[in-house]
């Protein structure tokens, strides 16, 4: 058996889902250890691709809510190095199903949190990397979304259970994390899609070529980043010096995003030139989607950080990627 | 066995604790039935005083962050006549306690939140009043703290756990409510002291009347409320008519608050004469407390309240109902 060295590990929740996976190539491709740990609930094996022949990333599967599977996970992932940060990626994604049973964010989203913070404090991990939500702001209208706009009105428990996680990390922060960063994050768009939008649209049209139905009159307007501009981002804050224990950023494009509608017409335009596009009534998809959403990335601009790719830009690149991978 | 009959009913969970020993007594008053529920791990019986002989006063022990339990102490509830409003008061109302074993908040303030919301869900219950805390903010320095204030960064597990259940029951108002009032406490004083700093002052001064040991240097500032002025603001809200289904107000005084070292010398001077007051080093008490606070309730002042015993006044009654309820 191999005595641990000293290459650094970090220790990635939710390791095997969409985010995770660019995430993971780029931590290896900084020449570290990478613990990527799933319940592969939602995400998958496949999603992590060619990372998977790297001999420095370990998959492992937990259910990390549990605080046995949890302690579990750590103390391999300290057995592999000098283990010192964690990213928590780890969430239900599907709003809608939390929606329906609240039981299901507690357990994926918040006691994920909630265990991770524990196993840290145990294992003496000072450094946590937070995929927070702008579901936190709720629905504020026309209200410019800053990192310091309250109050904080969620109105899915997704949401809900994103800000009780920032709110239990930031006050681990005070008893034993040296620097926690809480990423607000935008709709994010990319491959290996697992949910969203664009996976939504491109299925439905597989499925019937002629006619794509969209929930709400397709009016929602949004701001959206590609999966790649994401994780840049969080790793420019990552390598920031800053004299604060928790930094709150959203992140995002500068724009101010793109409607539904030009969405199914893009995909459409992609995929099934022609198809009929049925929209529905009301400007929310569902309980818990907020119609619009004015949201400032001022601060991580003012960091030095801007996307290469503006909303518009990201959705075009991402319904191509998720079409070749549905082979669409 | 009688029919149920057409009085409203109220539940207060956390019923038997310090607040709700006021609560309870004027929504009996109202001429209301009330079911207060406790676990009584820091409420206790006694706590209710007068209003426990009352017909219309049910007490029940259960463990409202166990679903079995909770649903239980419902159907109780609602067996009894029209159960139309939920007070959550239930918590850890430790934060030491919580600082050492975050399991403790978890548990005890946020479950219990998110268990009374599927409960209400169960139930048809429309309107729920939530005992927050001034913790959710905590310690942003000279920030002047209003509702719109963020980002809301606890730094304690008590604080975290309050705005995690904040942010449960406003995701619950978009799906099932029809009305929160959210209600963030300052400190509040009175009887029956269960916890806080008077009880602990005066408790210290009977063992030793000589020597009073004090946590920090004492110029811990903070605003300080009476119980009485407390359930007078939170009925005031409760009667107000709004076209929002979640309502966010900072309760407390309009004062700025007084010290520790103030506290102490009343005290003191109350309790036993002349005894040495020792302070300890640092503006902090412990992990999680927040040293200064400049706490606006600006708010509820354009609603139309204010409170009548500002922080002095207030404390001065409590250390005089506080020596009287423990003899001193």
């Amino acid at each position: 058996m191999p005595a641990p060295h000293d290459t650094p590990v970090s220790f990635v929740a939710g390791g095997a889902g969409f985010i995770a996976a660019t995430l993971v190539e780029r931590l290896l491709g900084e020449g570290r250890t990478v613990v990527a740990v799933d319940n592969f609930s939602r995400g998958c094996r496949e999603n992590l691709g060619a990372s998977l022949e790297s001999p420095r990333l370990h998959l492992i599967e937990a259910d990390l809510s549990q605080a046995t599977a949890c302690r579990g996970a750590f103390a391999q992932a300290a057995g592999l190095g000098p283990l010192d940060e964690v990213w928590h990626l780890a969430a239900n994604s599907d709003i809608p199903a939390g929606v329906k049973d609240p039981g299901v964010d507690l357990k994926d989203t918040f006691l994920t949190t909630f265990e991770l913070l524990g196993a840290m404090h145990a294992h003496g991990v000072g450094r946590l990397h937070f995929a927070s939500s702008s579901a936190v702001y709720g629905d504020l209208g026309d209200t410019v979304l800053t990192e310091n706009t309250g109050p904080l009105l969620p109105i899915s428990n997704y949401g809900a259970m994103k800000l009780a996680s920032e709110a239990q990390a930031s006050a681990a922060a005070e008893s034993h994390l040296r620097r926690v960063n809480i990423f607000r994050f935008p709709n994010v768009v990319g491959v290996p899609a697992t949910h969203g939008v664009v996976l939504d649209f491109v299925r439905k049209l597989q499925h019937d070529p002629q006619r794509l139905d969209v929930l709400g009159d397709g009016t929602q307007q949004k701001a959206y980043l590609h999966v790649s501009d994401l994780v840049d981002a969080m790793l420019h804050v990552r390598a920031m010096d800053s004299a604060r224990r928790v930094e709150v950023v959203n992140i995002g494009p500068v724009d101010e995003g793109v409607t539904v509608r030009w969405i199914a017409q893009q995909v459409v335009a992609r995929v099934s030139p022609g198809a009929h596009i049925a929209f529905g009534t009301g400007n929310k998809g569902w309980v818990g989607d907020v119609p619009r959403f004015n949201y400032s990335t001022a601060r991580l601009q003012a960091w030095g950080w801007t996307p290469r790719l503006g909303s518009a830009a990201a959705l075009q690149r991402a319904i191509d990627e998720v079409a070749r991978q549905l082979g669409a």
